[in-house]
């Protein structure tokens, strides 16, 4: 590692938790006519940043990057209006900071509350999809959080155009431009210093592949909020109204395939298989979603239509159009296949049954545990918190769909009048 | 690092996850009863644990360890009592898990609320206080969690009893007795092992020495609730009121010597520094606290009495009858100078100024700001949290003391009557 490389990086660290302490005192007000500045930057650098783009693009094009990543890289007119979009949403979302909660006496006559705080400096390592690089520091700077981007090297040009108009944005409204700031060397180097600079960076957000997010986790030295697998279940229980399971489980499965959210493993309770599997095996077949079923499955469906799932198949998220069906003998075996083979992203029961809610929304051990609907409601959006800066499937700090909340802290405050400890 | 060590360790792990899934579904009132179960079996086996430290005493004496080692080692019959007083205190504490929050309804139809769940499996690394054992179970077990404890090595014996009546009264309350596992070598890889555990722990709570947490915390891939320093401030605001401010700054200080909320560096307002100062330096020479200070605050009190503070007394934590006096122009100088030399733990003001108080309590950056109050009063009891864990002056997760809820997560709930997503 060279060490101009290093000592780039120091200064941006030192730049980055200088500009944290002034934006963290920063009132909402100022924060979203920083926002509205950098609105109007963007506007204006219109044409500068579709041409970096381009730029990227071609470059990609030329190096024969696939077309997912293409698809990912590019930024259509239609999709810049919708960052833009995105931009205004963050500016309507309530700010968090110095929110006082369960402010109460104690019997010494202090008062102890909780003010909600910013972390201070996020490093956000991600994949190349420019849009992710306004959407963050967005986030960043409505919540008071400096941040460091580091985004896919093919992106490179977009998200230095999109960077210039977001520290243009700030300069104008008299926010320190270092709030944000995008490391502007393809060293990969910079990564490992990113993640282990903990005097000036408080937690990491990587965004990508598996093996990425598994790799920054072992070597940073910062705590990580990660989202790996979206391993999700739906358990159709014996009393379940199938006419509610029907749609549910279609909808988890087939409404996107590539989403963490959707279904991978349908579980379903030994009395109504025989009925419930031929008519959602119809939808799923239509559709054209393979299907791969445990012994008692592929007795009920045939064993043409159903191949044989192994060992593995429970613990695969496929991210495409195939599902693992296991016929289980009650509640308690949906349950512990769910804990022992799923991630902890998301699960679902459909049931009439009151007690068998109650049970499954207590043990299953999931970031997102459902009654009766479809798990691809875990969202940011639709649980109402607005964009997310991604799903986390720890249980430490933020769990689940992570908004501006997941990236403040609560500090304690002590009000007294004079008192001392006796 | 030898095979069968890691094979133990991974057992101990198993164990513990096994443990946590039953105890993370188990009630309140059984999760009660065991601790009850305990209590009772701590009694029976008094004489037992007595003895076993009895040897732990004796050949810490023989091994010449130091007064205090060996003082934080002794279980006195006074003490032993505590001990059983504090798993009653945490008896009645109420039950943080299962607690749902938020519920409300989503223009979608669905209802989104968040459910308070326990984190798992606690790994905890302590030194030689054998009733750390006991607390750290207890609290563990009320949150419903498992926990594996390491404590120091000169605690062995007394630990080994403990950790037996712990498993004794789990199993007479039919829960399994892996829920507390005690580490019974005295390997140090076995340290190692533990913080990198991640299939089976999911966090870790060390309690020692800096450099030991430091080590801890680097070596760890698992996520860590731990607590530095303790360098704390006052700060007496031009607009204090002086007989407030007078027993504040003597009771902060002098109150306890050798604990991380003691204020360690005195920081005066300019205009009161004149008056204040005599006043205060007459009671803290009395008690025999040594005073070092600024340039200004030697002219005051004159350079025979007070020492001149060099740059490294302004980052002491001195835990002894020490402090460092600072003089400062203004709120500004102060708030900058807490967030730049102190370490994040517990703060606070004195002023009759409301703007004052207000902008102290928004800008210092501490797990605990006050006003008008003691430092003294940042500690799990004082705040009504009950018995605490540790102390954490880490902003992720759980800042300033960790009760219960510290070891408590919240996964998120969905409540629908057949919602798909459109």
């Amino acid at each position: 590692m060279s060490a101009s490389l290093n000592d780039y990086m120091q200064t941006l660290g030192q730049q980055a938790r200088a500009a944290a302490r002034v934006l963290s005192g920063a009132p909402t007000e100022k924060k979203n006519a920083a926002l509205s500045c950098i609105y109007d930057a963007l506007k204006t650098g219109r044409q500068h940043i579709l041409a970096a783009n381009a730029k990227d693009m071609q470059r990609g094009q030329e190096r024969n990057l696939d077309a997912a990543l293409l698809d990912r890289l590019e930024l259509t007119p239609v999709r810049f209006e919708g960052m833009l979009q995105g931009l205004k949403d963050v500016i309507a979302l309530i700010d968090p900071v110095g929110v006082i909660t369960d402010l109460a006496y104690r019997p010494s006559g202090i008062q102890i509350g909780k003010m909600r705080v910013p972390l201070g400096v996020v490093g956000m390592i991600y994949e190349s999809r420019p849009n992710v690089t306004l959407e963050a520091a967005s986030l960043a700077l409505k919540s008071g959080n400096a941040i460091i981007l580091r985004g896919g090297s093919e992106a490179f040009e977009s998200n230095q155009a999109i960077a210039k108009c977001i520290q243009n944005g700030l300069r104008a409204a008299h926010l320190p431009e270092h709030c944000v700031q995008v490391i502007d060397t393809p060293d990969r180097d910079a990564v490992g210093l990113l993640i282990t600079m903990s005097e000036f960076v408080d937690v990491i957000v990587p965004r990508g592949g598996k093996s990425l997010i598994e790799r920054i986790t072992n070597e940073a030295s910062i705590p990580v909020i990660k989202h790996l697998d979206g391993n999700c279940h739906v358990f159709v229980e014996r009393q379940a109204d199938l006419q509610k399971a029907l749609p549910i489980c279609f909808n988890a499965k087939t409404h996107r395939y590539g989403v963490c959210n959707a279904m991978e493993t349908l579980l379903l309770d030994e009395p109504i298989a025989e009925d419930f599997l031929p008519m959602i095996a119809e939808l799923y077949l239509e559709k054209g979603v393979e299907l791969r079923g445990c012994d008692e499955t592929r007795r009920i469906l045939g064993e043409t239509v159903v191949a044989k799932a192994s060992e593995e198949d429970w613990y695969t998220e496929y991210l495409g159009p195939v599902l693992a069906i296991k016929i289980v003998d009650g509640i308690t075996q949906a349950i512990d296949h769910i804990n022992q083979y799923g991630s902890h992203h998301t699960d679902a029961i459909v049931t009439e049954n009151y007690s068998m809610a109650r049970q499954f929304l207590r043990e299953v051990d999931s970031s997102s545990v459902m009654v009766n609907a479809s798990t691809r409601f875990a969202d940011g959006f639709e649980y109402g918190l607005g964009a997310e800066i991604g799903i986390s499937t720890d249980k430490i700090h933020a769990r689940g769909p992570v908004g501006l909340e997941g990236l403040t802290s609560q500090k304690w405050i002590v009000l007294g009048d004079g008192q001392i400890r006796h």
